[in-house]
């Protein structure tokens, strides 16, 4: 292993991120709230030498009942079961800073990070949609762009929480009855727009410092706050040149924020559909196509475009008329990719359902293990990924037979790791480093 | 095992619940931020085929550094990855109405009953002191009888969430492509002084409906609040006498409130120190007093009986002139309680401190093994306990010494199961009817 190297991570979501997936005979319905069937995906995703694992997550009822398996286990509480379950797997759980208070979350992470060895990773959300928003005492979500300047401030908070003691702050000395030395904790005394937090946090400086931090927004707003914040980027790409571009913009106001573009990772999403042969990985695409049910898509994109109830129709084109995306208070960069999509392939709302149906935008490529991996390969070497995540469409089997296919002939190109370095934090394995203590820093003279 | 059965809970708190504990020689300094300390003494419980494990919680740090272990796992992050390392363990967290959201909070114990099968329990707490309010944008604690307000009104909120499924809810019907029963979810649509939730959850209806529900607080307001929610409680208390009082108040209390009194269950607190002799016994509680630094216990006190720094002489009684705890915005009957033992026992400050080392206001007993059983059985016989929260003053050797030397008399007597049921909830094991759903109660005609 000389060359640069691919980051895998694995996005488990229930019995798969085609929303059909359970409807397949071999799926169980009850698996999205069950710990064992985590546990399996886990420890197959660790077979694979998988950087790390995450859980998406928001605080309300994501979909009605009707339509496919709702309802999850909480993400830091199902990461921290799946801890003890594995050894070396980096385990990421998005939280919001919306509907979080920055000492109570600050503290959950470095918990799972002191519990875990190192493991912890918060992909950091701002939340859309006024369903959440009404689960914490508000009629509406807050404008975008408030909900981001509440996320900079939440991390503002959380990084001084994290660095509020320092790693030698422990003293043990038993002879002279002194355990530890205050002149080592720092509170942050913090007083802003949207917090106010004395501290210092109630948790020793953790294996990692603080967990990597990770972020999914690719609106404006999103890519000023990962170029400032973020240590891997999650991203819906659809094609190579969007994600070059995507690469790109990244990388250079990283730069431009003075940090070190490698320091930041952009990981694309793909939603692998495999077979032996082409017509193999097809045909499994078709059988998932026809266990969509239409009715709930066409709900379901009105809410994403923000339509009344009832404009879609099933077999004509999107709306002429849709308002820009400067006008969404929602999740604007995936508004913007769907309009796109549908425009560009000249899709009816039928075969828009069908696509956005295994990766809700993410892009979907039904092949074999060796194309899946040439089309790893090209997007690694040509500038638009450092990584990607994983997003099987049926769960476990789409996992296993990524780990079993696709693992072996990347590792095969030397483009991914064959075993795990012994006792690596996830920060390590991203090739990244530790980050030094705040309150140590040495004031430039 | 046919007559009324002892329940043990083991309350597990760093190095032991002495503050001198750290400095034996046999404890590890850092043991109190380190999984495997808590993996074995949630083992040794088991062994001992306690009820449940209890952790205690506040959003700060609770003391500073200098004087004792400071610093904790967050507990429900704890004992998550704890319900993975035992099979049959209650698991109980504390954690504060005052400083939660309870849409937050529902759905991690929701996940929790759900990863530990029906083992989850919750320690609710109003969470005193303005160290934690200014963790979270206050100024100062919010006054007492509102802590108890919000604290009503917070469990209103999650009884709801917790029933917003129904049990039966999941259809997973494949073949019509139906995976649950919308009219089945009730949303609590709940608008009050404290909060606003539409909900419903996003966690179904879990093993044991929702969390055993625990509470520790003795005041007028905390017996009240006990009588209507609790299904267990924590209370310390030092005679007898008092016990049977404090017993039969909450008993009658729940009587009052239409409930029946056997299901709510009273725990005091009990830190033994155990020897092979009384004379053992005593030099081991010497040998931990002899370990605490006299200057620190004068701080806390101080700050317990919120009095100015400088008040107190260590060799001096407290002030003829303390306030009444009707004046205490704190933790009320803590107050009273310590105030009332200095008064009874007639303690200089320094005794007081001695005292309080062990226990901070619990009975502690230094004896042997058959004197434990004796006094256990004596609270549980004569109207005083319906079982004891154990709090070791060295842990793990502590815990060890109750489980290899006191259960097994308890057993002996009849008086404390030999081993666990087959697949037991929490609930279950403490007696204690599966909740029924609110949204299903008839309507009395
Ligand atoms: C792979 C991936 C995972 C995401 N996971 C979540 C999630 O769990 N919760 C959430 O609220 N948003 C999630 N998002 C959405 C983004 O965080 C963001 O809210 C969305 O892209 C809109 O942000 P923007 O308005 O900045 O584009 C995810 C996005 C991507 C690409
Ligand atoms: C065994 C026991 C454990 C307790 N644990 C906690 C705790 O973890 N966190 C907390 O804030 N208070 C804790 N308390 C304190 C009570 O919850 C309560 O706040 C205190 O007794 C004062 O309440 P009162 O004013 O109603 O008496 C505990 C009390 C007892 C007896």
């Amino acid at each position: 292993m000389t060359g640069r190297q691919l980051h895998l991570n694995a996005f488990l979501m229930n019995t798969g991120h085609h929303e059909a997936s359970w409807r397949l005979p071999e799926s169980d319905p009850y698996a999205h709230v069950e710990l064992s069937h985590y546990v399996r995906l886990a420890r197959i995703a660790e077979r694979g030498t998988f950087d790390s694992l995450f859980l998406a997550d928001g605080p309300q009822l994501w979909s009605n009942l009707a339509q496919r398996p709702a309802g999850a286990l909480e993400p830091l509480t199902l990461l921290t079961a799946l801890a003890t379950a594995t050894e070396h797997i980096g385990l990421i759980a998005t939280a919001s800073t919306s509907y979080n208070s920055p000492y109570n979350l600050a503290r959950r992470f470095a918990s799972l990070d002191i519990v875990s060895g190192g493991r912890a990773g918060w992909n950091i959300v701002t939340t859309a949609g006024k369903e959440a928003a009404r689960n914490f005492g508000l009629a509406d979500e807050p404008p975008h762009a408030e909900r981001y300047a509440r996320a900079a401030e939440f991390l503002d908070v959380a990084l001084k929480l994290w660095d509020s003691w320092e790693d030698d702050a422990i003293v043990a000395d038993k002879a002279a009855g002194v355990w530890g030395d205050d002149s080592k904790i720092h509170p942050p005394r913090h007083r802003g727009t949207y917090f106010g937090v004395a501290g210092p946090l109630n948790v020793p400086r953790t294996p990692q410092g603080y967990p990597l931090l990770v972020q999914a927004g690719s609106s404006e707003d999103g890519r000023a706050f990962a170029a400032r914040y973020a240590e891997a980027v999650f991203t819906a790409q659809q094609t190579l040149a969007g994600a070059q571009d995507f690469y790109a913009d990244l990388k250079s106001r990283a730069a431009r924020a003075g940090r070190d573009p490698a320091h930041l990772k952009v990981l694309p999403g793909i939603v692998p559909v495999l077979g032996s042969t082409e017509a193999e990985a097809r045909a499994a695409e078709r059988l998932l196509e026809d266990h969509i049910v239409y009715e709930h898509g066409v709900d379901r994109l009105e809410n994403l475009l923000r339509l009344p109830a009832g404009t879609l129709e099933l077999d004509g084109p999107l709306p002429g008329d849709l308002p820009p995306e400067s006008a969404i208070e929602g999740a604007k960069s995936r508004y913007t990719l769907v309009v796109e999509l549908a425009r560009r392939d000249r899709l009816t709302v039928r075969q828009l359902i069908g696509r956005l149906g295994g990766g809700r935008g993410h892009l979907t490529f039904a092949g074999t293990p060796e194309q899946v991996a040439d089309r790893i390969e090209t997007w690694f070497t040509r500038g638009a990924a450092d990584g990607f995540n994983i997003m099987p469409a049926v769960l476990p089997s789409g996992l296993d037979a990524f780990v079993e296919h696709v693992v072996p002939r990347l590792r095969a190109r030397g483009l991914f790791r064959t075993e795990y370095g012994p006792r690596q934090t996830l920060r390590e394995r991203y090739g990244l480093p530790r980050p030094a203590n705040q309150y140590l820093t040495p004031a430039v003279s």
